[in-house]
């Protein structure tokens, strides 16, 4: 899996940001220890989505019949940011549960937005019927080759710019993200899945030993809040994911809280789950551990910010 | 004064953030060269000032009576904050114009805060009073030595980590950042001065040859809003200072705009000042130019970046 991510890093090095790291000494953000933060939800459309969407159009080629995907938000802007970039139609389907921010932003990358039923998984339904339509695409949001390398590509700058990190947290919802960077490490540094309570797909996936149907809900659900993990990236996360933990929402909000007022930075509930675990206890590193948290979506209204 | 800075950035190296740079890339930011963004806007308490009141404190050491300071609001922010880490009292003096999440920012430190006067001159004014009855250290905002070296390890860091920047926009409020890194760079790299036309400080000062009072008004006035630019810092901008040129408050709003909807930063309105002079072509580069810009602070309310 390195050798995917590596080509997919050359593919995409000229479309995306290589997200720079904020390192917060102990204190800084609420625990004892340092943390290195991954800043990825400065990325292109506001989450590490580019990364893979961008690797699996231009691994495939640009479709005449343009582009469709099915997403909770994070994976549509990013399918609309990519296809305007490439020059390609899309069509995106979102649930009627996605922030209007998000439609708002997916719409301004030029993208036709359709919302359609009340989950994620309904949406996918519904853009698969529309694909046999019209031959568009499909940029899966996490389950296929490419878009997990792509993502991926997260993993190899942090290995990079950190090569110290012993530990790593990563929010887990579809799985394309922890099963991208916990492809490439592959047990040289531990992968720690987080979720919140609402969405434990993987937790619930990793006990049954295979993918496997699970609740969404809380406040994470529209970035986090796939129905089941992918079947790509589940032997990689049995193989390579040291921990699956989750987090309850209340500790999700502070994480966000948490966040703007020690660094200024605008996370998405979803982008402040994997901090949230190390706050909550959900997740203690042991002593001596060095620790990276990928911050991984920006997506928020920023209203919820302000202060009280 | 290089060798001033050298020495402020060793000695305030454990208590402040080195921050990362974003790369942009031509169009990334409306602009069709590259940029480079210097995120100093996430340093403690979200603004560069910690620089200068850590190499003030730690260059003259702790007082028994306290540390005294009259702010905009940053300063304050950056006074209390860096009094809180050492363990000293501190009073800061803000005018009534100071936006009350800057006061309860400042409060939040631990920080006594006076409001007085409606200007940063007449907050100044009163401190001065005031330590006039304490005894405490007064740690001026900009005008001081160990202030211009501490602000200017800002551009060693970015010299040191964007060696190829010919052109670096800087705001200017009294003139503690752009002197110190115009000091650094010494001519060899254009430092260039931005300011609100309601806050022209420097710009007025070059054109009458010294220091003089300005208007203070606009969008940025809180944190630009300095009636005179500093008697230490004036010399440095004659001799380093490219060009100073003046954007106008509706650039200021489209620049904070656009950083959010592109890097998902929140810039106040003074951070965003720097990038406004290239937006609205106040400032145009030469062809060939390597830009950098200093996104300096991220005091906002990020409610006003809620999607409209």
């Amino acid at each position: 899996m390195r050798s995917d991510i590596a080509t997919a890093a050359a593919r995409i090095a000229e479309h995306i940001r290589h997200t720079p790291l904020l390192r917060c000494r102990g204190g800084e953000l609420g625990t004892g220890f340092a943390v290195t933060l991954k800043l990825e939800l400065l990325q292109h459309a506001g989450s590490f989505k580019p990364r893979g969407a961008f690797n699996r159009l231009l691994s495939t080629g640009l479709p005449t019949a343009g582009v469709i995907a099915a997403s909770g938000g994070n994976h549509g802007a990013a399918v609309g940011y990519v296809a305007r970039v490439l020059g390609a139609a899309a069509e995106i389907f979102v649930p009627t549960s996605t922030p209007l921010a998000k439609v708002a932003r997916i719409a301004g990358y030029g993208a036709r937005v359709v919302q359609s039923g009340a989950t994620y998984a309904e949406a996918l339904a519904a853009s698969r019927d529309r694909q046999f339509e019209t031959g568009a695409l499909e940029v899966h949001a996490y389950d296929h080759r490419d878009v997990l390398a792509g993502q991926g590509t997260v993993g190899r700058e942090l290995e990079h710019e950190a090569p110290d990190l012993t530990h790593i947290l990563v929010a887990t919802g579809g799985g394309g993200l922890i099963g991208g960077i916990a492809g490439w490490y592959a047990g040289s540094a531990k992968v720690i899945s987080v979720e919140p309570e609402g969405c434990p797909a993987l937790h619930n996936a990793l006990k049954a030993g295979r993918p496997v149907e699970a609740p969404v809900g809380g406040l994470a659900a529209d970035s986090l809040g796939a129905r089941q993990v992918g079947n790509l990236m589940f032997p990689i996360a049995q193989a390579h994911v040291a921990a699956a933990v989750l987090v309850p929402d209340a500790a999700i909000a502070a994480a966000q809280r948490l966040i703007w007022d020690r660094t200024r930075l605008i996370a998405e509930p979803g982008g402040a789950t994997a901090l949230a675990a190390l706050l909550c206890g959900a997740f203690t590193p042991p002593s001596g551990a060095r620790v990276g948290v990928v911050v991984c979506g920006a997506n928020a209204d920023p209203a919820a910010m302000a202060a009280p």
